[in-house]
């Protein structure tokens, strides 16, 4: 029925307000659900396994993409299209973008080429609305410091990468400003989830009228 | 230096040709390898052992042609590439065109779909010269069941299917006359090995006239 993603940086909160947004939108009586990549997928698992090994070392860049390409498109067949075609509000943490921004900004592929890819693989499951949850990497540092799970290959990055990924996101949202919108991550837990809610809502208000 | 691949259905011989033609070029005093995907590359290695596992039936088609397109990215930047710099002729037993055959038109994505993918992804990478081995599915399948290796996922199709790649191959072959060159595969092992030289001789007396 709707499809929303989630996008920002890691520690801008995104998981811990979708969660609680997911639980207020159920309360209004929609039925939605919660995914993220590769969202419980056999087969998106085990590509994920790939990308993550830390022994693969050697991966291209371009491998890597494609890689995260093959795992969410196995994850949209599966799981995301078979939710919107039963009715469900489908939010994602975390979408085609962050292909876009990490590996086509950050890794230097450039966005251009991962959007030629990814328009072709991922068609018309789009986002009808994507929520950029923006904060700062030196902000969201703090935050994840206080996480306690082991790094992975990807955590092993250094803070230059973080801030390439974050100005990616920038240059995405200004060429995207209708379907993209930001909200102020760094605000209280409460704040963000009604700028959240504020966003859905007009989505599901707008799917609505377009159905009368 | 010169990067040329080998196409056709199982069985239809080229596997068994290359090897022979490889010797030849050798003897002619020049520098060649002949690969075949995933090449020997870990990674590569890693990906198509996904493709292959009989348990992932649940796998989408463009899943699998994700993986198979990451496979050989990985395989091209890591083995190919490098051995054209280092001036050699690269020999490669499938490539780009049995994704656009095999999961392009026999599984039904569209081979447009995939060449917009693989012109992105591939690049300049392109062979100069692809070398097709016809044979009837019919006269392959003969030639397959002599052989002992216990089947992968892919061997149990059924014969429409080889049916069906065949016709891909003959599509693919009329919209790229310039490239691709066919050779009858039905005939002797001297005989198919002789055009297979034929055919690669011209390349490289190309490649040196254009150097004077």
């Amino acid at each position: 029925m709707i499809f929303i993603t989630l996008e920002g940086i890691d520690g801008s909160g995104k998981t811990t307000i979708a969660k609680i947004v997911k639980e207020k939108i159920l309360e209004k009586g929609f039925d939605v659900i919660l995914t993220r990549e590769p969202g419980g997928e056999e087969i998106s698992e085990a590509i994920r396994n790939l990308i993550l090994d830390k022994n693969n070392t050697e991966m291209t860049h371009w491998t890597e993409a494609l890689l995260y390409i093959a795992s969410r498109k196995q994850h949209i067949d599966k799981k995301i299209i078979p939710a919107l075609k039963s009715g469900k509000i489908v939010i994602c943490d975390r979408f085609m973008d962050s292909t876009t921004v990490y590996q086509g900004y950050a890794r230097g592929i450039g966005m251009a080429e991962i959007d030629q890819v990814q328009n072709v693989v991922i068609g018309s499951a789009k986002p009808d609305l994507t929520i950029f949850f923006d904060i700062t990497p030196k902000e969201a540092q703090i935050r994840l410091t206080s996480r306690t799970r082991s790094p992975d290959r990807l955590d092993l990055e250094d803070s230059n990468f973080h801030q390439t990924v974050y100005e990616g996101y920038q240059l995405l949202i200004s060429d995207n400003t209708e379907r993209i919108k930001v909200v102020d991550a760094r605000k209280s837990v409460n704040e963000v989830v009604q700028q959240v809610e504020f966003l859905i809502n007009e989505v599901i208000v707008e799917r609505l009228n377009s159905k009368k």
